[in-house]
């Protein structure tokens, strides 16, 4: 007996009518408006060659760590679900790495991937029988039917799912080639690049000379001196804001900033460069690069984003065998308080910057974020991100943040993700936690229901397109 | 068109039709009960000398950083608000920065400020639409009627809100004239003083060097040598006594507490006084100083609190133009267990002495200050402070504190502010939401109604009345 | 007026009636389920001997530190109490004992320890009036009749609480004596024990020294040299998994492991044993072994514990006067990120393995702990353990967990008590709290009500028996 799909109108709401009324007249305003999606990791070559992807198993599996980490954390081999090592893709059979993942589905009872994915299995690909062992051949079939016809390119669906702006996430050494296929194609998708210049600031990034070298052929700048250097940055900051960027992201360990002298700043680059620093230079140079590049945000207007605490590659046998992005990245203990302040020293007090905090230790929402952005005029908070971005943790981080805060020293959603199929259910089920958020406030007479009604267009559409500028 | 402004009479109850029938049953039992409130920072000169107030904007908008510090996060000019600087009061009409505040009202939907602040409006001065732009000036006018009123003046207000006792806050240096002035008025109105004496223990304030001076001035004592320093300590302490005063608080940095033998106490003393002091003599003798001051508590029976983990003045440009209280304190993380243990050893186990914990940092709850206070017969917890005295804090310090502290090891509410007007209105939320955390606990059979209301009178009369010895 | 005593059939559910009703079917499918109990501290004596035990304050008060340290911090004594100090039990009436304990009984209200105690008295006792200063001789009477009897001796209990197996902990320089008898009894109460090595291995207790040589005499292992003290440990493993064990379980401060090279590692082992150490050597040497035991864990199949994080006799005086486990154990800050790397770099990719993960730090759930167990294949979570197991704290981890660690990296409930007459209690209320999380995702449509039951089932049963192999 196989089981129904059902996606309940209702799904995510309060089960109390009267919250679940509210939410529901709330969610009826909003569950249709455009999708901006301000930070995300999808590929802009989709969107430049508009090729069909394979199958079920390489599109919705294989790069989705948030999936396969599960699998493997209960004894699944990587192998077997035809994940990439360094060596390449395994010789794996799709359909039998599908087949794998559907016997084990069961798994995610409880975690956003499984709200996500059955929204894609239902609303994209027309499924009413849940997925399970007995079901694995029929999905595989019929999604990779659907992915051979035009419908289910990527600009297609890109209309279809009513995306307004997509941003995707460039190394400062990234030329940019894709967004240009874009551009010079004609089609009229809005796809927007994001600076991320962590690779030629991290010096402890395996891969810190080569793109420091890269960014020196793309801009022709001596990115060997400071001065050099910098100009390479603001080159680049241009070139990032022609492809239709208006944010940079910075993904360090974690929040440290610095105000070094000129002079400094310029010995500490030296060293750097010279090959002649410490563990404590290298975050040193972070910090400071923080406090540069907001330097730079006040001159060319781009929202900056800091997005700290990942302890990147945590297991080492596994970054040996497959490298970067599986799975292995676990949240660290992060501050804000005093590894902030030497940036807001300098740019705190500016209302024309916005800096967007995100964290991976929600101990920090109420007792650090919420009481900085609810004082200084650059600052803004991020959503709940990454293992955050669920149900629970959206609502915690509304009923840690809201009351110091506010709703407006937010920005609405970020998708953040390289799962290009579940960015609807992503964005669904924010606006469905929302809703609930608000209707809860309604339910107990703290805001008035025309307040919630204008609060849910806010963190859906308004907030975002102000914050980023869009 | 214009908003209604209504105060529902279930508000801050669950919308869960059982839990909000006994919500209101517990309420009815304590919504009228006096206001107890042992600490706060009103200004004992409104009671002494009970002069009318100016103006709405002079009232509810400049002296309160709960509310000037979001508009100043989303980017409004402290000048255009009316708020001080160093320099003195800046030249703005009273009208219109009370303009901008009502354009702006509605950055503070979800936040205790617009729920303490709605109950004012409604339920002091009578107003029955919301404040906007466009009633504005209806709202400062009517306002500013009312307050040129007797029934408006400090003590006619004092009365109407059924005040009990309202504990000010002094230095150690504070001559209590104005306490003086109530007491010699004939006034019957019960307002105390608070030994506050950090501003002769940290030697880190810019204005350490004179409040010592002014200690030996009202003491007689020499203070610069460590015995007459406790001497003087002790003579302010009966001085704060003989103005009412039942309780001394302490707002250091951390909860740090020392153990020193009387030699090292004394050489560290000679350093402070010396000048010739690190940071980290500074925080000892802050350290040392809270163990002394519970040794005198042990003494003179005065109960003390402990407040730390504020960074102060944290946005430097601000401080520089604005100085103090200007809605630039961020919350730190804060440690208890390690920190406390020296005062403990010395302490800890007197069952006569009270020592009430606060926190800023909620992760400790749980963790540390509902064991400690759960074991220790000296230790209770104090109510949710400051960024945290909101629906959902105090909501998440009786979910994270009840089970292992219980209710008896806490003590009622604290309003500390300076907003006078917002006193009743502080209450009124702290009631209804115990009520309503009470009503849960009896909606799921965790407790015997009649239990929840003798509770209920606990946490707003008995608890107070009993810790802080009123 | 006595008041009733009645444990209401929905207790812990949500009062919201489609939860509820939803709640109430899943626990009659689990509500008779047999007991497992993992990890405890049951003393295997009472099931050799088979001896009645005493009187109600001897067996539900004096030894249940939830209890009287609750009392103790609200200014009892604990001489009053009738607790044991390093002296011997004080000379106090047990009924008198009973008397102030029965006076004092609300100031267990919100607590679960009134839950479990209410449990006992009406499901085991039968009572059906409420404990207080009236009705404290009744009970003291009627438990003390109760307690005479066959049915109230250890094996009938153990039988009427439909125990299928229960673990204790002792350790490694434990004889197992109590064990054996029981094996040699005949009788056929699945009683094992739990191979705590804490003893022989953190140089700072006390009894290092005597617990060492007692290995020694065990083993007849050369217990001062590296390699006889491993061996030592490889044979006292195998005597506890000949005594039923199947887990080991370590207590230390903090989390720390280390991965040092067997040349390193003999050469500390050098310091501990000579007497030469520093605590940096201590912490070292604990954390070197938690690797050595994961190592013996891959070869010979027992399942680890890691219980971190407890600040031990925290009150100097009490410990002085009381000795351990008198209440005054007060969790504290803990990490799990950077400590675990170095055992994970050696075992963490070991589907085989099963290390189980417990916290005092709610702060690490969604940060760190869900993370962790969400990736490798070697970690599980433990259930909320100690102050957290309360039906908050156990919403607490239910929600700050599944959505990145799922169900199935999750091992069911721990009771961890000693209290025996207190474990259905204990497990009853953590199947409802179970029962009333997987309510509310049914009601919001995140989980399909079979799948509810499913989960309901192998929460209460079926991932304790895989996890720890019983």
């Amino acid at each position: 007996m196989t089981r129904p799909l059902v996606l309940h109108p209702d799904r995510l709401f309060s089960s109390d009518p009267i919250q679940r009324g509210i939410a529901r007249t709330l969610y009826t305003e909003i569950a249709d408006a455009p999708i901006i999606s301000p930070h995300g990791h999808t590929d802009p070559a989709w969107f430049a060659e508009d090729q069909p992807w394979d199958d079920a198993a390489s599109l919705l599996l294989a790069p989705d760590h948030y999936v396969f980490r599960m699998l493997y954390s209960q004894g699944l081999s990587l192998d077997a679900l035809g994940i990439r090592t360094r060596a390449g893709a395994p010789d794996t059979d799709p359909r039998s790495a599908w087949r794998l993942f559907a016997e084990h589905y069961k798994l995610f009872r409880g975690t956003p991937s499984r709200l996500w994915l059955d929204h894609v299995f239902a609303e994209i690909f027309g499924f009413d029988m849940a997925l399970e062992a007995a079901t694995a051949d029929h999905y595989f079939d019929r999604i990779g039917e659907a992915l051979a016809t035009p419908a289910f390119r990527p600009r297609a669906l890109f209309d279809r799912f009513r995306i307004e702006v997509l941003a995707t996430t460039e190394g400062a050494h990234d030329s940019l080639e894709a967004h240009h296929r874009i551009r010079a194609s004609g089609w009229n998708g809005r796809v927007i690049s994001t600076y991320r210049p962590d690779g030629v600031i991290d010096v402890e990034h395996e891969a810190f000379k080569p793109a420091l070298a890269r960014l020196a052929q793309l801009t022709g700048e001596d990115v060997y001196g400071w001065r050099g250097y910098l100009a390479a940055h603001r080159k680049r900051r241009a070139d990032f804001r022609a492809a239709g960027a208006t944010a940079t992201d910075h993904g360090h360990a974690t929040a440290q900033t610095a105000n070094l002298s000129p002079t400094e700043a310029e010995a500490l680059f030296a060293r750097i460069v010279g090959g002649d620093w410490t563990p404590t230079d290298a975050e040193l140079f972070r910090a400071q690069m923080l406090t540069e590049m907001a330097r730079m945000s006040l001159e060319d207007g781009m929202v900056m984003q800091i997005h700290p605490g990942s302890f990147r590659n945590h297991n080492a046998g596994l970054f040996a065998s497959h490298g970067r992005d599986k799975g292995a990245d676990i949240p660290m203990r992060t501050s804000y308080v005093d590894t902030l302040k030497p940036m807001l020293d300098v740019v705190g007090n500016a209302p024309e910057l916005t800096i967007i905090l995100f964290t991976l230790d929600e101990s920090t929402y109420a007792r650090e974020l919420a009481p900085l952005a609810g004082h200084y005029p650059c600052l803004k908070l991020g959503p709940a991100w990454w293992f955050h971005d669920s149900p629970e943790g959206m609502r915690r981080f509304r009923e840690m943040t809201t009351e110091t805060a506010g709703f407006y020293n937010t920005v609405g959603f970020n998708d953040d993700t390289r799962a290009f199929l579940s960015i609807p259910a992503r964005h669904d089920v924010a606006r469905r936690v929302d809703c609930a958020f608000l209707a809860r406030l309604v339910a107990e007479h703290r805001l008035a229901e025309w307040e919630a009604v204008d609060l849910a267009h806010e963190l859906t559409t308004g907030l975002v397109r102000k914050a980023y500028k869009l």
